[in-house]
């Protein structure tokens, strides 16, 4: 204990330069580990709403709309999440949600490669990804193949001509497992076909590297990693490449060449403005603008490393404290997203035995423990008061209280 | 002059029980007729907002789901949009833009009227609806015909069981009148189709009467009279017995039954949640619920009352004060929305020079000064000072300034 104690002080002395813990509003006594299911508070975020509705919407009233260029802030934020993730600038744009993102996305694809009939996904997805692919499918005639990530270079071979898209997630939500983003995008282009990638459990925490992996399309959203606040709108890639042939099946005025010609006729603008739909809620998306901030002067790969050294010292001190919960993450830094899972028959409770210690996780079915750690507020001594408190959870059998056992509305 | 500034004094004298001016945060010297394209902070708004940053997210953390219910927030606050615009319960909810509303509900109506191929919308619609609608019947196969509302009942008898939904907008956006959606509904459900109402310029400022006049689908937006704030989440209304069929084309996770259950079939929930996508933007969405506490204690009809007062006092004072501009908005009671336009050929360039004296209105394409009556904060003498701050700017001529005749990026 003695020597996990002083590792997690040598680790926080290595990592000194990435640490953003003063950027965050985090209550006293609590270890944050569900920054993966809602981002806290930080002062930037904080700032930005502040201002947003005492000085712009109170006093500036309408006129904020150019004097505080609200209409050109979801290509301006769209361009800050652009650099997280790996894009060049004029490729994402702030909007919707991602369920509405990944729409747009599912039937522009089939779109731009017309007379192709199936879309592949995986069952493991989160399931607003097989919901939304398939109600766009069912617009489009297309038939939605669900087929593991594993599997699926192998499947796209096999089909050939006949598939349209390939859409995954590059992080695994449940599992916290990282695929390959290049290798899936180079299948589904050897036989054609587009990818478009779910980054809801990447953006902001690794190396996304969209334009490298020459990925087609991708959806994320603002409200995880990126601490955007509840509910934060998403946004969309659009590869420079295809920005003339998305053709979105929800062509709203914020995507006109000319809002406010108010022409009849909708004639898409030449940029990634034409995913835009309705007028975006700017309060919420200014808050996201401000939760950027703490990214500031680093770049995404220091992130990476600090992501990599909080889930290595976790995996480190299970073994260390002899928690002999099966790990459903990968072990191998190049298979890891920023969170631990561990599997658990009595999940729910050993997550609610753990908040009451003040280590907030979450639960997912079935029986996932699931620990997201984000780089910018935690520190390796975080890490540590975690593991030593899911040892005594676990030891004391904690999760046996009948009402730690009692499922919330939403969970 | 003196005659006004008396009568003035006595309308806001009679109407002094509706009177909510010090609920809302206005600049001082600011006439504000643009509460029609946004409408102002309110100190619930922004009570509202500051709650939710500073204690529900920065400290309630993910626990702010339960603790505060901001999962049950978009149909709580859908109730509250109800009754301002004659839903009984459980058939309005906040979400997503209006745009994305609107693609859900032609989409839908498709959908409960089967083998029908016929959408019919007004060509003088705000651009947006026509965009949405033409993009929901290029997916579906449907033709859209464009008939100006006034000519909508005889097309409809035409048509009889090929049309599928008339799709139309209680008030015009540019000329502010107001349409009869009892009749139009009933010309429509004569044939068998169904009736979807945008209520943009009317949710918030008159008795909308959506169940007293059988309508079957209606969105609206939140950001205009109801001043929910810049961009705010718009709602949707399914008539209760249209809900089972409500067959949306955006089965994002929050519309399904048992959204924490994780299933990868898609099972809408059996009431209005079933509307609802990805995760609401919540800042925006507790923005817009704080700024409804402005009608607290106020029926809609008393609202209608003092709306109608002001909007026929300006008239009133255009005739004393000589204005001789041509007014676009019906004088007829039951024929006028919340708002006054006028036309004039320099339309611009008059709404720069009003603004320039502090009276906030709008320009809308080709000609229209369009002025919004925002009944809850504006008074009578409002009223006056905008008409004689508008004969000034027109008897010395101030349009013909070059500097207001230069266009802002957002008009």
């Amino acid at each position: 204990m003695a020597d996990l104690a002083a590792r997690a002080r040598d680790l926080d002395t290595q990592h000194a330069a990435t640490d953003r813990r003063s950027l965050f509003h985090l209550p006293a006594g609590v270890v944050y580990l569900d920054g993966n299911s809602l981002g806290p508070l930080s002062r930037g975020a904080e700032e930005a709403v502040t201002d947003a509705v005492r000085r712009q919407w109170g006093e500036q009233l309408i006129r904020a709309w150019n004097e505080s260029d609200w209409w050109g802030a979801p290509e301006r934020i769209g361009d800050r999440i652009g650099a997280l993730v790996g894009a060049a600038p004029g490729q994402v744009v702030v909007t919707d949600s991602t369920s509405v993102n990944l729409f747009k996305a599912v039937v522009a694809a089939s779109r731009l490669r017309p007379g192709r009939s199936t879309v592949l996904t995986d069952p493991d997805s989160f399931p607003t990804d097989l919901y939304i692919t398939r109600s766009a499918a069912d617009l489009l005639g297309l038939t939605v193949e669900l087929v593991p990530v594993g599997e699926a270079p192998a499947r796209i071979a096999e089909l050939g001509d006949s598939l349209a898209l390939a859409s995954y997630s590059q992080v695994d939500y449940r599992t916290g497992e990282l695929w390959d983003l290049p290798a899936l995008t180079r299948a589904a282009h050897d036989v054609g076909a587009l990818a478009c990638w779910d980054l809801c459990h990447s953006a902001g925490v690794l190396d996304v590297g969209l334009d490298d992996g020459a990925a087609d399309l991708a959806v994320g959203c603002g409200y995880k990693y990126l601490s955007g606040g509840p509910g934060a709108p998403a946004f969309v890639y659009v590869a420079t490449r295809h920005l003339a042939g998305f053709d979105t099946p929800l062509a709203g005025w914020n995507g006109h060449a000319t809002p406010f010609a108010m022409s009849r006729e909708y004639t898409p603008a030449p940029t990634i403005t034409r995913a835009r739909v309705g007028t975006a809620p700017m309060l919420s998306v200014l808050a996201l603008e401000g939760a950027l901030a703490a990214y500031d002067g680093l770049a995404v790969g220091q992130v990476r490393e600090r992501s990599l050294s909080l889930t290595g010292f976790f995996l480190e001190c299970l073994d260390a404290l002899g928690i002999g919960l099966p790990v459903a993450t990968p072990a191998e830094e190049a298979r890891r997203g920023s969170q631990v899972s561990l599997r658990h028959p009595e999940a729910y409770a050993v997550v609610q035995a753990l908040i009451a210690r003040g280590v907030i996780g979450d639960f997912r079915e079935p029986d996932i423990v699931r620990l997201g750690f984000a780089p910018l507020y935690l520190s390796h001594a975080d890490v540590l008061a975690a593991a030593q408190h899911l040892e005594q959870v676990l030891s004391r059998r904690e999760f046996e209280r009948e009402d730690y056992r009692t499922r919330a509305a939403v969970t």
